[in-house]
């Protein structure tokens, strides 16, 4: 069965909302084993509503529909869709008895407008709407399924889950299982020349690869008569991506790098304090998102200026006169420094020209360095980054934080 | 005229991400005045790419394209392009160098793949890409118009700001002009109460209000013969939204709370230290952004453990023991101590329960404390938040800066 999104609303063809209706709809399908082909945005307009109805069901069997449920006059999903199959709209007093308690409960007065969400085209599937006044319906005819849901993401949401999942159970003879496996420290093109041949070689599952800022995901899907068949065909696959990339992969599934260092700390019962420069404590503030991280993350110091440096983590002040803020020998004061001060088993330190000014050729805007103390060990990296300041920052943390989970490993 | 968009990626099939690329070149294209009425998305298939082409073109004039200009066997926007127009794909050298010269700055070694990248449909007009190895183009033929646009919206959006509109511009008989009122401290709902009357009997200038997570935005766009009238247009409305809400707008236009903090402390020459318990980072990390912030930014303290606010910023146990280390009583001795530990005019402290575990009946997860030194003074400033770890962590970021902000005006 192959499947389109549409989403009806002139807030989202002025770019006032984002889709997220889309993206749920997609997702929940993927996981269903419905293939989408195309999804469309378009305006309350019944012409161009018509017309997005005709080429999606020259595209699809299943269309499903956000938007246009709602009691104002803009709102006319259903009475095109009506339009479109032929049929009348017809009252269903259950649905209405529904959308008059609800007023009642809320103690608000009911609008006429409120009366026309009770009508459906004929013979529709009602779909009753859990957390506001606006059904949605399945409408079947030759061979063409249309489902319409409300626009606001909660009713949506709650309606898919809760009718529209089962009501497509019924259509699935398969099923699709997903692994995303998550690497950073390895750019798009060049992990794609290392499994290229994988790739290419592979219909079910298939492999694909995206990047984020600073990371590559990629995603190996199998399609299979049931879960357990799905994963074994993905079990193969994913050793050999393991076997030429581990190194650079630091998570699977719903994870991120600074959730994966924040574990390792924990199991491993290593504390961290962390001194920052450029960063500014964007790599505290990342581990910190990980709750439960209080057990090991000690302290971070957000060594701005070099006075701070000097009295905050020990830098020398020799060394910061001899080889400047920005080099290998400050970073790795300050990771030493951070450390003993707050007896941590780690320090990490990171120092570096953010821009967009302060760069000088010898030391151009996004040198970085980053220090690592490790229970006496110091180890050292230094970056060269391009991009605005906030890149530059941003890049830096995850970077220090892969440098770290490699480390540890 | 009228424009399409149309969005390539087959992780936005799958729902992997939400398509925020086509809500901002539909906020643009709307202040432009060009009109949209479709938006798409399609996986990188070459036959359906195609088939959008060709529908879209049925129905608009200019048609926006993102995503398929990576290095990728599976990025083939440009070959489709190419094929729909049928003209052929040339090097262009100039790309070619720069992306060489990418690579090489990056100390990263440079693909085959990245090689197609250099490659345009014959006669385009190449978009420099200043973030990223993948140029954009514009296509002109047969009174057609496509634009092709990289995905990752950091590329898109910096490419679309700074070569799109200029170019687009040229297709305007009436010009545009926008100005951005940016609020903080007022729900979008209230704030829309306040100035409901001035948006009702508007239409040029329109009034759009948004909201973002801890912020509101007011959009007011005049439609003129010139950029002057348009500006004369705007300022009699601005001025009576100043009237109604100035004590919760912190700035216009392209800037950030964390800017316009940084520069009134820059402006006033007042020295600043932070220390951050539940917040861990954030607000050092945000004012850090801003460049030339390092004159009155001393430093900054991530004191996530009982010790540590001891220790460093002279937190009396007996008040931790009595009080808690959320309470206002910490909070403050929190921005005494690390105001006068670093010798600055201000000390900025925040301490709270993120969540999602360490709440109570009487110390819920949400409760925070701003404490605020301002030479010799102490101002407290208590909040009851919900949501995710994450969002509760981010909204005390903004509500700490807004308080700072309003304190020092």
């Amino acid at each position: 069965m192959n499947a389109e999104i549409l989403c009806v609303g002139t807030e989202l063809l002025l770019g006032d909302i984002v889709n997220t209706n889309a993206q749920f709809i997609a997702k929940e399908l993927a996981d269903l084993g419905i293939f989408v082909y195309y999804q469309s945005v378009v305006g309350d307009n019944p012409k161009r509503i018509k017309n997005s109805f005709e080429i999606a069901f020259s595209r699809a069997d299943l269309v499903i529909v956000t938007g246009g449920l709602g009691p104002t006059k803009d709102d006319i999903t259903k009475e095109v869709a009506a339009e479109y199959f032929n049929e009348k709209l017809v009252l269903d007093e259950s649905s209405f008895n529904k959308i008059k308690e609800y007023f009642e409960s809320q103690n608000r007065k009911m609008v006429e407008g409120n009366k026309k969400q009770a009508y459906f085209p004929k013979d529709s599937i009602i779909l009753p709407n859990d957390y506001g006044t606006a059904p949605g319906c399945i409408i079947e005819k030759d061979k063409k399924i249309l489902i319409l849901l409300p626009g606001p993401p909660k009713e949506m949401i709650n309606m898919f889950k809760s009718y529209v999942i089962p009501y497509l159970n019924k259509y699935q003879d398969k099923v699709l299982v997903s692994k995303v496996l998550r690497l950073c420290g390895i750019g798009e093109s060049h992990m794609e020349d290392v499994i290229s041949d994988i790739m290419r070689n592979q219909t079910n599952p298939t492999i694909a690869p995206y990047a984020k800022q600073g990371e590559v995901i990629i995603r190996i899907t199998a399609r299979a008569n049931s879960r357990k068949e799905a994963e074994s065909l993905i079990i193969p696959i994913k050793n050999e991506i393991y076997l030429r990339l581990s190194e650079y992969i630091y998570g699977e599934g719903d994870t991120s790098l600074e959730a994966e260092v924040a574990k390792l700390l924990i199991n491993k019962k290593l504390t961290i304090a962390t001194a920052e420069s450029c960063t500014g404590g964007l790599i505290a503030s990342k581990l910190i998102n990980y709750p439960g991280v209080s057990s090991v993350f000690i302290e971070g110091m957000v060594t701005y200026s070099n006075e701070s440096k000097m009295k905050r983590l020990n830098v020398k002040k020799e060394t910061l006169q001899k080889y400047g803020a920005v080099s290998e020998q400050t970073a790795i004061e300050m990771a030493v420094g951070i450390a003993k001060e707050a007896g941590t088993n780690i320090g990490l330190a990171v120092t570096g020209i953010a821009g967009p000014g302060g760069g000088s050729e010898e030391k151009p805007v996004g040198l970085v360095f980053i220090g690592l103390y490790i229970n006496g060990n110091v180890k050292i990296k230094k970056l060269n980054l391009k991009g605005s300041r906030e890149k530059i920052r941003n890049i830096t943390s995850i970077k220090a934080l892969d440098f770290l989970r490699k480390e540890i490993l």
